[in-house]
Parts: structure tokens; C-alpha cells; sequence
């Protein structure tokens, strides 16, 4: 499927909930698409022409939408699955990383064997929004000594700046489809 | 792969973490089949064979670790994805359900159209301890019309008592490990 098309069949499917979490904001609500077969293995398989051409080795995904996508897409690709989590949340020996929110911050955690030194690894979550989490997950395995070959993800909200940030971090990114927040 | 040999491989690739979340306890850490390609592809078979022989038409999963199995599953069988998440995560129309926990108690939900009346659902998860999340998110189902098929999991343990409670519940129970707590 040639890439705009893509962009717009994806786009058809995915439910618009407006007012959430809070009024004015219109939430992207994937579950529609992984409720949709046929729009699911469309993903992973755009997805999985990324992983060929960045030469991926592993398939790291946020915590929690991000693990559906990813753990698809590692099986899919026979591809060992990382797993970016919130603090407290691995039971094994993990490096951490903060972020800030809008209010406050964040922690996020891998564990310290979530791939070896030298393996590119691929971070996948449903949305990029600011950008704060998949840069600090970039971080995290740059700390462990894996080399971040990129960003996938179903969704980039532009305006955000998310997007724009991972790029200026010299991260390839690559979301297959885009809303403006008027949309 | 015959069903005592595959417990016995997926069980020599499960880490064992001791103490945690609180001494005492030996935490069956899955992350380990998760990063082993090989093994996650057995899981996904051992499952696949469960569908077919449950005539599962839709795969749900139990929010977070379950996502991983759930999104590979779904997409292997090429059947619609539907999350069982905590209160508070989905952001359009839900149904929900509560359940006692050791210490007071918790919800979870599922969009109302997670799945359509009539069809059968496969409920996905690592790990069966007191069975309690997998009651209530197969009380969910129930709710919207949805039949459960049965219940699958990596791990089963049966001295926590889940596994028994699932099946006085009439649902057919697949783990494909169990550990003993003094393993």
C-alpha cells in the first residue's frame, strides 16, 4: 500500500473520543485497530519493511499499547521483545531514566540484560505525542550500549513536538499516519 | 513438541527473581521467553492450537504482560485484538467489573463493543495466580454477550488456587507451565 493511502486507510479506522482524559483534547483511540484484523497485519507488516531497511535486531515497546504492536511485530520477525516499563514494575535488575511530564515527572525502567551491547533496537509505542517517554527509552538503551536504529509508531500528533524532538536526537522516525489537533 | 517437554523447556528459559515484590516470594519473570525468539514462537503455537481447537473467534488480553502474547496471537490468527485494561485507561464506552484482591479491591474494564454477542473469546495472560483478574475480565465478557472459550497462560500457580477457581467457573484452563512455590 503506497504510503499516503496507508496513512489514510488507518486513519478511517481509528475512533476519535473527543474530551478525553479532559475536555478540548481529542483522544486517538487505537483499540479499533487492533480490534481490525485486516488493519492489524497491515501495521505490522509496515512496520516490518522499517525493521529491514534500519537492519533491526531487536523490538523494544512501551508499556502498555505499545506491547501489543510489538509483540506482533518481534513475532512476526522472529526478533527478540524488550519491554520499557514504569519504575517498579520489572522484577530483575533494571538502569532507570526520568523524564518531566507537563506536571511532574517521570520514571521509566528495562532491565539491565534487555539486549546486548551493539544490537539495534527498534522503539515501537502506539502515538508519539511530546516525545517524552521514547526519548528517554532511547536513553536508556544508548546507557545499556544497544544502538536505537529508530521509532515506529501508528500515530505522530505533530503539533506536539514529539516527533521533531526525536528527529533533532538524530532518531529515524517513522509513524504511518498523522492528525493535527483541529482533525 | 510434546506437552511435558514443552513445560520443561519453557520452564529452564522462565528467571526465577527471589524476594520479589516482597521476600519471601519467588517471582516467575517471563521477560527472559519474551527475548528468546524461539520460545515465544513455541508459546504462540501452543496457543494457536488452543484456538483452533476452542473455535476462538476473538483474542483479549489482560493489560500489560498479556498484551505481549495477545497482540502475537491475534495476529498469527489473524482475529480481532480486544484489551482488558484497569479502571481509568479506555477512553470510549466501557463495561466494568470488580474484584476483591488480598488487600481491598480493584477494577477492570472492556470497551462495550470489545467483541460482538455470540462470539467466542480466548482470555490471554502470563501468568494464573489467585485467577481473580481472569474471573472478572471473563465476567466482562460474559456481560456483552461474548462467550469465553477458555483461559491461557504461561505459567499456572496452583497452589495460589487461580487455575481451580477458573474451572469451577466452567472455563476450560490452558497454562502451559506450572511452578510449585518451593521451586
Amino acid at each position: 500500500m503506497e504510503s499516503n493511502h496507508l496513512a489514510d486507510y488507518l486513519k478511517q479506522r481509528i475512533r476519535t473520543v473527543p474530551d478525553w482524559p479532559i475536555a478540548g483534547v481529542n483522544f486517538r483511540d487505537v483499540t479499533t485497530l487492533f480490534n481490525d484484523p485486516e488493519a492489524f497485519r497491515v501495521m505490522i507488516e509496515a512496520f516490518s519493511l522499517d525493521c529491514t531497511r534500519l537492519a533491526v535486531d531487536v523490538i523494544a515497546a512501551i508499556d502498555a499499547r505499545g506491547f501489543i504492536i510489538g509483540g506482533a511485530l518481534a513475532y512476526q520477525l522472529h526478533k527478540p521483545f524488550a519491554l520499557v516499563r514504569k519504575k517498579g514494575k520489572l522484577p530483575y535488575r533494571t538502569v532507570s531514566e526520568d523524564y518531566t511530564l507537563e506536571y511532574g515527572s517521570a520514571t521509566i525502567e528495562i532491565n539491565e540484560d534487555a539486549c546486548a551491547a551493539g544490537q539495534r533496537v527498534l522503539l515501537v509505542d502506539d502515538l508519539i505525542a511530546t516525545g517524552g517517554t521514547l526519548l528517554a527509552a532511547a536513553k536508556l538503551f544508548q546507557k545499556i550500549g544497544a544502538e536505537v536504529a529508530g521509532v515506529a509508531a501508528i500515530i505522530d500528533l505533530p503539533e506536539l513536538g514529539g516527533s521533531a524532538k526525536l528527529r533533532d536526537a538524530k532518531l529515524p522516525v517513522h509513524a504511518l499516519c498523522a492528525f493535527s489537533e483541529s482533525e
